[in-house]
């Protein structure tokens, strides 16, 4: 049984979600407290230029404003990236985020796929510079990669910023779940930034607002955000996505304790899939993907228990699943439901 | 001074906004508690499909649940129909939405001009059948248009339909303002439904949630609602959003207020503007364009008044406004403002 994504928590009973990978923690207190406030002027339009967001963002993360571009979630900013550049050769990785490829077919493009290889635990390697000559218009890659779970090496990452460059090709840079992997700012595109480069960032995952749909993206040209934020419709951020951005943004206790919530039940995880010798790939984010021959999701359903069955990630096959990093308890409760389903 | 929509109150001192079409009455109380009561869902990703919502709405409507399609607000459904069928040819009137324009631009449409005549009041003629040959893709008319006020008449609607089905042109009806005209269900295409007619509603501006986005599209074929639903991200709809439209669906006794107070306080407003010796066009929604050589604009916004400048609308100039139909208070205070300026 496959679902086009994970989170579909309405179409089946569930009581444990770990096909979608948002923070463990739920809508920071603050967040919700200034949604509640803020009610009386969601009758008004939304603020179209994500002023206050935009502004707040930029202080925080050193980018000017201007090189800002928010979105509704950021597969919003996936498609209004897309059909602002509608590139006509485009290199993704296989497997990704489907989205990807979606957005380049319904602009046409002709898509180059570069193939993860599950001997390497599906790193990104050098050999992917081949591929990057200047036929090609845009590449997307995503770091951590989903469903993988793996970064992208900083020395590869430098090349692939610069090949970009040199051959003027768009490199979208997908790093929603960056802010899962502990040494993050070392880790980001950010460190090689040029005119080419888009890093697209979410607040749906580390914020766990994934209802509230908001993710922003970062340009090395602000001409190139211009175009993206003038592409589709003039009010695609809600007022509560915007009321919640600005509450969240400066909840630094609430990442801190995200990252060593994720390193240490990672760690228990991956440790207990090892005792129940099942192969995984190891992870730096968020998630982690593992391989059983068993149809794992149809049996964990069973117990209410929702993973991602990842066969429908072309490059994978139905014997592949992803599940989410979530908290001590949840992850035991899964771990206890695994065991059953293995030894009994 | 122009704005590219209204409601831009974010970036002027404003205390009466009559710049946008948002029903005075405000966000009904039930949406605001389920709002109140849902807001520890809101970490979850939405329901792609919008199943409640669209199982709510087609019992509400009378029509099959797939043939409705929502959306990020009605703009975010405008082009996502524009990125589906991408007309070579599309025919638009004006002055009208500019958005529709804007999104045929992005997939490179060839656009036909229809121009509405002042002297005719604006009105839709039967003559815009002759524009509806064989070579035309898309039509896109609004009833009652925006910022004209004005519906297509019956007879008129009944002939598009028919034509743009033997011609085999999608016929894009813009209905957001509809459900502020009182005999709205007898005006409506639905009366002339076939397999190339798409209607747009809105939630945003009856039910006074523009800053939650909610829209929809009543499709008469259900093929063309799934490429639609198709187009674009997988999670468009935010579950505050989905969750008011819910609630709202049955505010049957809101939407008869608001018909109420829109009919009396529009009688007003053109009863006073006529004593003013202001030329307007006689409306049947909930905004009324009328012009001045007056920068009416700017010198209400010094009493922190905000109203739409109509110089962005092509096929008008900056000497036409357009101002929403609000409460008695409200509009009160507008006409006291425009006579001390009238008469100052």
């Amino acid at each position: 049984m496959v679902n086009e994504h994970g989170g579909n928590i309405y179409r089946n009973d569930v009581f444990y979600d770990f096909s979608a990978n948002i923070d463990p923690l739920g809508l920071p207190e603050n967040v919700k407290n200034a949604l509640v406030n803020s009610i009386d002027m969601w009758d008004k339009y939304p603020d179209p230029y994500c002023t206050e967001l935009t502004e707040k963002l930029s202080a925080k993360i050193g980018v000017a404003p201007e090189n800002i571009v928010c979105g509704n979630g950021a597969a919003d900013l996936i498609y209004r990236i897309i059909y602002t550049f509608k590139p006509k050769n485009a290199v993704i990785c296989m497997p990704s985020f489907s989205e990807y490829e979606k957005a380049l077919n319904e602009v046409g493009s002709k898509i180059i796929t570069y193939n993860l290889r599950e001997e390497n635990d599906f790193i990104i390697e050098e050999k992917i510079l081949n591929v990057l000559d200047n036929n090609v218009d845009m590449l997307i890659l995503a770091s951590p990669n989903n469903p993988t779970g793996k970064i992208i090496s900083p020395q590869i990452l430098e090349k692939i910023c610069r090949k970009c460059s040199e051959n003027n090709i768009i490199f979208l840079c997908d790093e929603c779940f960056m802010d899962f992997v502990k040494c993050g700012k070392k880790l980001t595109a950010k460190n090689f930034m040029n005119g080419n480069v888009i890093i697209l960032k979410a607040f749906t995952k580390i914020y766990s607002m994934a209802g509230l749909r908001l993710g922003y993206a970062i340009f090395g040209y602000a001409e190139k955000a211009d175009l993206v934020r003038k592409a589709g419709q003039f009010w695609s951020v809600s007022t509560p996505a915007q009321i919640a951005g600005i509450a969240a943004i400066n909840e630094d206790g609430y990442i801190k304790s995200t990252l060593e919530i994720i390193e240490k039940e990672r760690n228990f995880l991956q440790n207990e899939l090892l005792k129940l010798n099942i192969k995984f790939f190891p992870s730096d984010a968020n998630f982690i993907l593992f391989k059983c021959s068993l149809p794992l999701d149809e049996l964990l359903l069973k117990e209410k228990i929702l993973i991602r069955n990842c066969g429908n990630f072309k490059g994978l096959n139905d014997k592949f699943f992803r599940i989410a990093v979530r908290s001590h308890d949840e992850n035991a409760a899964l771990i206890s439901a695994l065991r059953r389903i293995l030894n009994g």
